[in-house]
């Protein structure tokens, strides 16, 4: 996989785009596949995916639910059922037509006209609607419900713009769909996975997010209101990084999904659905990485330490190798994710570079003068500060670095984050915060609650509301946009976004 | 979930296709979807594929593999670049003609004609040619050999005649591809991975299977020889149960994957593929289960150990469930995979039929007769024997327990298997073997080599060849079908098959 050792990146205060296109391409990520649109994600970067589901997963089943799997095909009938859903997702869908190929009189092979589909089935883009058509069957007293289920899947969006991991055609996530007896029930769930996701973000990806309402013309095609977290990107554009809906009974009433209650009573159940998907690597990248290439937070570093021997002669190799061993040794039971990087056909520079442009939070340097001094040279990779550390308390040194390179990354998005919100009360003022291409931030302002506001200010300055943060504070004040007046439940998020 | 509740199950002996959805319907693992053809795998059955998934998962890593991720579609004129290849799966693919669904005047959506595809994409029926044009990009120089990776994904086989985990349209599988720069080591490949396929069936799912080779006129379209695993039923059939390919250069050659070698010349790579899907469930539920449903060899339960407490009043109840808690305690580290059925809306005879039927390896039933006297009563699913046990050594006699039954369901299949084998060597023995519905086994045979012998023999028996047994034992003989003289290599196996 040698192609990717000749590229330089770009300079991310230069050319953001282009930067994080190299970052991907250096650190061997990802690459976009002959088939328009889609992605192939190449080992390193799966393993993130591996990190996210791994995580995600085991706090999914802490929080009770179960996995399962519904079909990728939809009728296109099932679509039409929900009629905000179906509007949602309409535009985008790949469809299935026909189930055979026959040999082309001109070579090759072409569809079999014989093979057309009575009804076609689109490939999901959402699962919401086959998988209540299963629950209207599942569900007959309260003593089913809770159903709390979650999937792992692929889904396709036919995007016309599209950018790897952000936004591609097919991509991978995870979708739980839940059904309750009760409204409360199902608004605890919504609010419960939004945590989870936070926690996920904040905790282990050390992106730190804001915790938020969806505008009502801005929520999930069906939903009663949609959550979601919102993180800063180093180029001040907003990420939504999932989202988590209250979808209330719109689906119950659509799909029929209906519960004997112990009160006797015929019921509709109350739903929800949330999710993440492989965009989450797309913030990781842009959250934390720098002109150098990847940097990755250790708890989401398949590599978490890579060892780099040094040596001239044959002499100094088996000396500088055997010091190499006691290292992998003695960090073997507290960082498995260890990597000692001995290949012989390139040198320690183009190895350092390699390493550093993967993101290893931290690297270890050992040649023949640290053999002699009983030490090695331990690199950051956030801040590419050096130290020598003594051999012998070596573990306790590299469990600190990458416990503080965490924290370190956190922080300083925090304080990124932080230094580029501002409070904004007048539109010129808010005009002249998003001029210019990688202007802007956080913009919190009031809003008059139409729908216009946001279209006008996303039209001219391309910032548009992100969402209503669940923490915001009551204060009465007047449109950013049209100066009429707020509802006084605090200032909403304007920001450019992906 | 109630549904499942009213049905009852079948007789194995009397009506073994009905059994065998009784069993899957009792156990709540699966059920048909409104798409034809697919399934929805409910947790109870996700929860089987996501423990062979962790298994093989963490064997495919040992063995040095990594997982990565490819699109789902694939250009129509990627599968007619090996000849073999389209063949084989263009009669039966899923295909994307469309991206747009617009509403129809009728109401509802209708395919929007102007969003057609100017190639249409295919559903991967499998992955070989999407994956092998990335490898082309991703080979230049020996060094960047082996290519060992896999992929965890859902494929699309257009099925006209399908059946719960069996054969289905949609189903999830692995697919292992790899690139070498010696045939040598792609024929190491492909065996390595073909014994971790038979490792898992025998010592996970303690299903015996035979290891061999396809007969060349039934390998993997685009194959240079295809290995297989094979099991047989409770019905006397054969499912292939796994698959490992050594590819040769075939696709190599379609697709240009070249390297340079140490001896500076281009050569092309040498290739492997190898699967297991969740048609492995249905030879798991046909290989040890009976009357009473589901019987889960105790590796693959998600449940192991079943608790269920006994009481009439509420002063039974809570000395009981005192004592329950003690188990719990008492199994919490050695078994973690135990469940107490405390519900109090059903008794304990339908709490007993109901964890029989999703194949609990062991049960402990708990009283107030068995609280007085210190001891449980512990019941096995497989042979249904009940011993008394005292609480203070249980522990270890659930440990016991479940160690014993993985082995009775390993060894019962394999003296099943052995009961039903048989060398034959007449044709008129041979059509009498396979005689019936439920008739034949596993008939080693003499064969001549030709593909229309097998042929005839499937038409006129239903059985076919299997596999050559890779451990066969050089013979010589006629060809049971023909009387032709056999190759000297040893006896073939000739079995109905799923």
């Amino acid at each position: 996989m040698a192609e990717n050792k000749k590229v330089t990146i770009a300079k991310r205060s230069e050319d953001y785009s282009r930067w994080y296109l190299d970052v991907i391409k250096c650190a061997d990520l990802a690459e976009h596949s002959v088939v328009k649109g889609c992605m192939v994600i190449k080992p390193y970067g799966y393993a993130l995916w591996e990190r996210i589901q791994s995580v995600l997963d085991r706090r999914f089943k802490e929080t009770g639910h179960e996995n399962a799997y519904f079909p990728i095909f939809i009728p296109k009938s099932f679509l039409s059922k929900e009629a905000s859903h179906v509007k949602g997702f309409a535009k985008e869908c790949a469809v299935v037509t026909h189930h055979r190929l026959i040999d082309s009189p001109e070579g090759g092979v072409e569809v079999d006209p014989a093979s057309k589909l009575e009804e076609e089935v689109i490939v999901r883009p959402t699962s919401e609607t086959i998988i209540y058509d299963s629950y209207s069957r599942w569900v007959n007293s309260w003593r089913d419900l809770p159903i709390l289920i979650n999937q792992w899947a692929n889904v396709v969006r036919w995007e016309m713009r599209t950018r790897l991991f952000l936004r591609t055609t097919e991509f991978l996530w995870q979708e739980g769909h839940t059904a309750h007896a009760t409204e409360e029930e199902a608004e605890d769930e919504a609010r419960k996975m939004l945590g989870v996701y936070r926690e996920f973000a904040e905790d282990w990806m050390a992106m730190p997010v804001v915790v938020g309402l969806k505008p009502e013309h801005d929520k999930f095609p069906g939903a009663l209101r949609t959550y979601c977290i919102e993180a800063m990107m180093q180029d001040r554009k907003s990420l939504q990084a999932g989202t988590s809906h209250n979808l209330g009974q719109n689906f119950a009433k659509a799909f029929d999904v209906k519960f004997t209650d112990r009160d006797e009573q015929v019921k509709y159940v109350w739903q929800t659905s949330w999710g993440v998907s492989t965009r989450l690597i797309g913030g990781l990248i842009m959250a934390h990485s720098d002109d150098g290439g990847l940097v990755l937070p250790p708890k989401m570093a398949s590599v978490k330490v890579v060892v780099v021997p040094i040596y001239r002669e044959d002499g100094e190799r088996a000396e500088v190798l055997a010091v190499v061993d006691r290292i992998r040794a003695a960090l073997a039971e507290s960082v498995p994710e260890l990597k000692v990087d001995d290949r012989d056909n390139c040198g320690p520079g183009f190895k350092f570079t390699e390493w550093e442009r993967k993101g290893v939070p931290v690297r270890l340097e050992v040649g023949p003068k640290d053999v002699a001094a009983g030490q090695v040279v331990l690199v950051r990779r956030d801040t590419g500060e050096k130290s020598v550390v003594p051999l012998d308390g070596l573990r306790g040194e590299v469990e600190r670095a990458l416990g503080d390179i965490q924290s370190a990354l956190f922080e300083r998005a925090r304080k990124f984050r932080e230094d580029n919100s501002r409070e904004i009360d007048g539109y010129d003022e808010f005009v002249k915060f998003f001029e210019g291409e990688d202007a802007g931030g956080y913009a919190y302002c009031h809003w008059c609650g139409r729908a216009e506001c946001d279209e006008r200010a996303k039209s001219e300055t391309k910032a548009g509301i992100r969402c209503l943060p669940l923490d915001r504070k009551a204060e009465a004040g007047r449109c950013v946009v049209c100066g009429g007046e707020a509802d006084g439940g605090g200032r909403v998020i304007f920001a450019k976004a992906y």
